[in-house]
């Protein structure tokens, strides 16, 4: 007679925060990949990219916190609750954000608690939206005199309304990344006309990265019609800024206004 | 007796630009690993962790495009120029940049060039020092009521005089993220000092996710006096807010402010 012996491991609680990118499965960073690999434990969001899954361990627990329109049972507390639960009957727990956990994405508050619970943490940046996909469009951040820095902010703020800080980023001469904004698109546009600005370049990318990315290009003055003709809604992010115009599409609206230039000239 | 056949493979000339990420070789991306592995040329700059080299094949051809001090010779139009050559005359060349190609990269500047010359290009984003340095050391880029937006800039413009956007900068409410700033720390903090916010945290973070990382946290009031103790030297990144306070080893700044307050009571 053989006695099986049955083993019981006890591993060491972590909490591994690791950004995803903003799609492409391809652009997790080779680390991000190695700590999904030695996973107990992986709690990801509606826009992580299911095929990271594949990472992971197949024996290892993979659990869906993301909010999902209309249902608010996942709320940071519940995540953060999970989180530590999982790290302390589990082990390696990895937690798998879009884009950069620590850009908009309350990657700060997820470590913190979890460091109340004396549970070690590591924080694996991912590309973050705000850049990445503008670049993988071919629109820069920065070029010659054009623009020299740039602005990344929220549409709607952690208060649920629209961040005051879109009215310094209208008046400066930054190029304005705004994430999470497009369903407020009238109002952000209405900022940029304040400060004049209503044939700034703006572009909206939904989806970016990933096989269904749709890009429309415009100016302030007609963003918000040309979001509502193409049926764009979130994810999306939208871009203000001279840079826009180096985009092969914006080439067709300088023709238009130049040509209402001369005619009113 | 027999012929042998030299065969003449005519590859088609492509280039990928690839952001390398801070650092850390396995801050690249999935991506940016296949691009490698395809390569025929790697064209690297200095900041390029050599390692990552290792991505691509052993008879790939690497040169070596950075700027090392005191050497201008590969300007920005050499570069161009060799990676058009390259492409050209041997196919593949992979274009790898730190940080992310678009930002603060002339990234757009090698795309233009190379499509002029109609060599098909593409682009893989990379993990941006500015976001995915500070995220290493937990410092979010938003957090609550202490900041909801973040601004990039350059302390050196291409002008070679420090950005105009700093001014902006200071008188905002976002995180501000200035790379290649620390040669002129005392003007750039001088600007905020203009605005009053001596005592906004500040902190610096040398080798952003390498082996030899080293940060130093302050105030506006005396980061460049801890800049010049610590020996920190390019490239480093400067944070600029409230944020900051949330390290752990800004406390024993904050208890020191609160004790000297109680005196002057």
């Amino acid at each position: 007679m053989r006695l099986v012996s049955t083993e019981i491991k006890i591993k060491e609680p972590k909490i591994t925060l690791v950004g995803a990118g903003p799609g492409d499965p391809d652009l997790i960073s080779l680390k991000g990949v190695k700590a999904l690999q030695t996973a107990e434990v992986v709690l990801y969001d509606a826009l992580v990219n299911r095929a990271l899954l594949n990472h992971a361990p197949e024996d290892a627990i993979k659990i869906f916190v993301g909010k999902q329109s209309g249902d608010e049972s996942f709320s940071q507390d519940a995540v953060n609750k999970l989180m530590v639960d999982y790290a302390l009957n589990f082990g390696h727990v990895v937690r798998l954000k879009s884009g950069d956990p620590f850009v908009f994405a309350r990657g700060f508050e997820e470590v913190d608690f979890a460091e109340s619970y004396n549970i070690p943490t590591e924080i694996i940046p991912g590309i973050s939206s705000a850049t990445g996909v503008p670049a993988l469009q071919k629109i820069p951040m920065i070029f010659g005199k054009l623009s020299e820095s740039f602005w990344v902010l929220t549409g709607t703020n952690a208060d649920g309304i629209l961040s005051p800080d879109l009215v310094g980023a209208a008046k400066s001469s930054a190029t304005v990344v705004v994430l999470m904004g497009i369903e407020r698109i009238k109002e952000i546009a209405a900022i940029f006309q304040a400060e004049g600005k209503h044939r700034l370049p703006v572009a909206v990318i939904e989806n970016g990265s990933s096989a269904d990315e749709h890009m429309v290009v415009g100016i302030v003055d007609t963003i918000a019609e040309l979001i509502e003709e193409s049926h764009i809604s979130s994810p999306a992010l939208l871009v203000f800024g001279d840079v826009v115009s180096l985009h092969p599409s914006f080439a067709r609206i300088r023709d238009f206004y130049h040509t209402l230039e001369n005619v009113q000239d």
